[in-house]
């Protein structure tokens, strides 16, 4: 690939970010590229729609499939969004016949990822996608380009503005939940339907993209544990906060071994950690690799103009011949996917419900010692007035989630606690040992 | 430029960076590049020093410049410093033949950078830099390929890992600068001779460069205020904490207007500031830009192993058939240097070292009050036992950095002032305005 003149491009989709893309490359004096990124066509659901920008000089097309197969286009902007459907359909004309595509997919890429990058080396149509993962902040070039010449341990982030949203508020404002979601639907900060946000699936979309490049595997999104941040109590973010975390919805890619484990759960992490200053809609990252060390990143995960920032730099990439292989090396280099979830070890938090009776922190650490397991911190504060249930937290010292497990099994079975226990990990704050240096 | 099936390296210097990318590019199993990257002939001072790798099979040059004149050399990694002599000729050397150059030579990018550039333009030799800066922290390539698709307003940092980890000790341990400084030279974390690094010039270096890509004008590193960190005093430590500020170094490329306005020197940041908790050697950046916000960037910005993979980074650009113009965008499309420094406004700190005496506050702030600064915060702390001088420190609201010069005039001609005045300024928490979003 190399240099070009210009780059005559199509955008599918012209919402919040189509309509912010379009701002930064159009106009008397563009942004950015000197006037060799030139729109020559969109397509979106409704032509008519009142916009903040001008597109009669564009050519319009109902169906973005039929915006892609356009020929003299020679990349197709893909911000429609959606796993399958309309989306993959128009990826994969353009790919077919050698246009590149820049995306801001995460869902499209973490299911159907090696797909289309195996269409992408057969045609040589390239797919850039840095707007997928993290909105401005350049992550994907820095895991994929500037990280070439290291080996990544781990790779943990913050990667859902909505949800980190909604913990930072019902920290900050002691609310609960629900209402605090609400509140972000009518300000727009949550979808209708906020379940691909707050059950933790964006992320895990993220995150699956992310490990693919860092550990040179294909990506495998089946293997990614998914927990969301709707069963977070008030209860969890001021307990936690008196033994001195921080809840977050965290998601971490992790080599153990020759696999390598991938999550997205909430999770504690001491005020010292370097993501638990991250509040409101931020998003972070930080990469533990050999010999580079600790790498962190922050920055503003979604809205018009970050992603349209991510998108353009992607265009600046393909007109300059820059950009590689979708996930940083072809895939005939990846690893196939590192399924086995090993055995996890650390440090935990448990939540209780209890009914405040004599002897039950006396039964509950009985199940705990059983299964070998010390305790380093144990918190319960005063019921409220008439409340038959009273919340008891603990932490506990390094061992196996199973055998933690196999506890809070015995513990559910007594008779005074009234729901089952609920187990978040807590993050360590210190990076990856590493080898040099 | 187009991927290339192997570059065959040069490697001229081979201290510790130097070793550190011998160790990450060679050995059985490579850890970058497949065996594509192949090391084929290397220079330093002595031969037959004693090194962790063997350099055996490599061929051997005494002097850079002939290595960088062997004509089979793809890539010259220029790993021996300075602005000037060997280093300069080296690079000129490779690049006018056309090869490439990867280096970590910030000295050279920021005293000679346009020369280079226009070279490499000339012959289509690259020369890429992202160890220059920050180490192994992606801040080079983040501004000039990242941030393409936006318009970069701010930029600041802590640049020299040295005055970061001097300042630091200072605060946790309250010795003084002379005793702090002698400890690191003895631990090898500072040079027998400091200047470089505490005079502030190695940030200098660094905001020059980072300033050129990020303004698209071209480096001018006369053009850069420089003050270190030697005349800070425990007690301006002491008492700036106690007004809720924390000293750093830092390094600032801001645009005003149409001109630019570089500074290395310390300022106060509020304890939430995002570089008030980067602590010890790391390196860190912020980035405000538009429409992207704010971006950080943290890393360890010095030691062989962050820069071996910033080079390493670079080797793997020039292989894939990435890496473009040194600034960013050709010679001809970069402004010429901003020299106008603009005139500055903002809060200041202000340390007054004073005979205890009455009637001395009120002569400050009237000689403040005649060039119409308002105070904004008084601190006079009990005189040690004996001391004859007692220090003041206050700060300022919002002024002109010249009305302020005038009163500090007119401060040090007070007779019971028994020192010039110390000025520094303080850097706003919040990022600088942008338009959308």
């Amino acid at each position: 690939m190399s240099q070009k003149k210009e780059l005559r491009i199509g955008i599918a989709g012209l919402g919040v970010v189509g309509g912010g893309l379009l701002k930064l490359l159009e106009g008397p004096s563009p942004r950015v590229g000197g006037g060799r990124l030139k729109v020559v066509a969109v397509s979106a659901r409704n032509r008519s729609r009142k916009r903040d920008v001008d597109i009669s000089a564009y050519e319009w097309f109902d169906d973005p499939v039929d915006l892609a197969a356009k020929q003299d286009i020679d990349v197709l902007v893909e911000l429609i969004g959606g796993s399958d459907g309309p989306a993959k359909k128009a990826v994969e004309i353009a790919l077919k016949r050698g246009a590149h595509v820049v995306t801001a997919n995460k869902a499209l890429l973490a299911m159907h990822g090696e797909e289309l990058a195996a269409l992408s080396e057969e045609t040589g149509g390239r797919i850039l996608f840095e707007a997928a993962v993290g909105g401005g902040m350049p992550i994907v070039k820095a895991v994929k380009e500037s990280l070439a010449g290291s080996l990544v341990y781990a790779l943990s982030g913050i990667l859902n503005g909505t949800c980190n949203y909604l913990l930072s508020e019902m920290e900050t404002s002691g609310r609960k939940y629900e209402d605090v979601l609400a509140d972000a639907q009518r300000l727009g900060y949550a979808e209708a339907d906020p379940t691909m946000d707050v059950g933790g699936f964006d992320a895990a979309h993220k995150i699956c993209i992310l490990a693919a490049i860092a550990f040179r595997a294909r990506p495998d999104f089946a293997h990614v544990g998914i927990e969301g941040v709707e069963a977070i109590t008030l209860d969890d973010i001021r307990l936690a906060g008196k033994l001195g975390y921080r809840i977050k919805l965290v998601a971490k890619a992790e080599r153990i071994g020759e696999a390598v484990s991938l999550h997205v759960r909430p999770a504690l992490l001491a005020f010292d950690h370097p993501l638990a200053s991250i509040m409101g809609s931020l998003n972070a990252a930080l990469v533990d690799a050999d010999p580079v060390g600790r790498l962190t990143f922050i920055g503003r995960g979604a809205g018009a103009g970050p992603t349209a920032s991510a998108v353009a730099a992607d265009l600046m990439d393909l007109l300059e011949g820059r950009g590689g292989p979708a996930f940083g090396a072809p895939l005939g280099e990846l690893a196939p996917a590192a399924r086995a979830q090993p055995e996890e070890r650390g440090r935990f938090y448990m939540r209780l419900i209890v009914n405040d009776r004599p002897g039950v922190i006396a039964a509950v650490s009985d199940c705990l010692a059983k299964e070998k397991i010390s305790i380093e911190s144990f918190l319960q504060m005063p019921a409220a007035p008439d409340a038959p249930t009273v919340p008891i937290v603990l932490t506990t010292q390094p061992c196996a989630r199973v055998a933690l497990d196999a506890a809070a099994k015995r513990i559910e079975s007594l008779e005074a606690v009234a729901a089952p226990p609920r187990i978040m990990p807590i993050e360590e704050t210190d990076a990856h040992p590493h080898f040099w240096n």
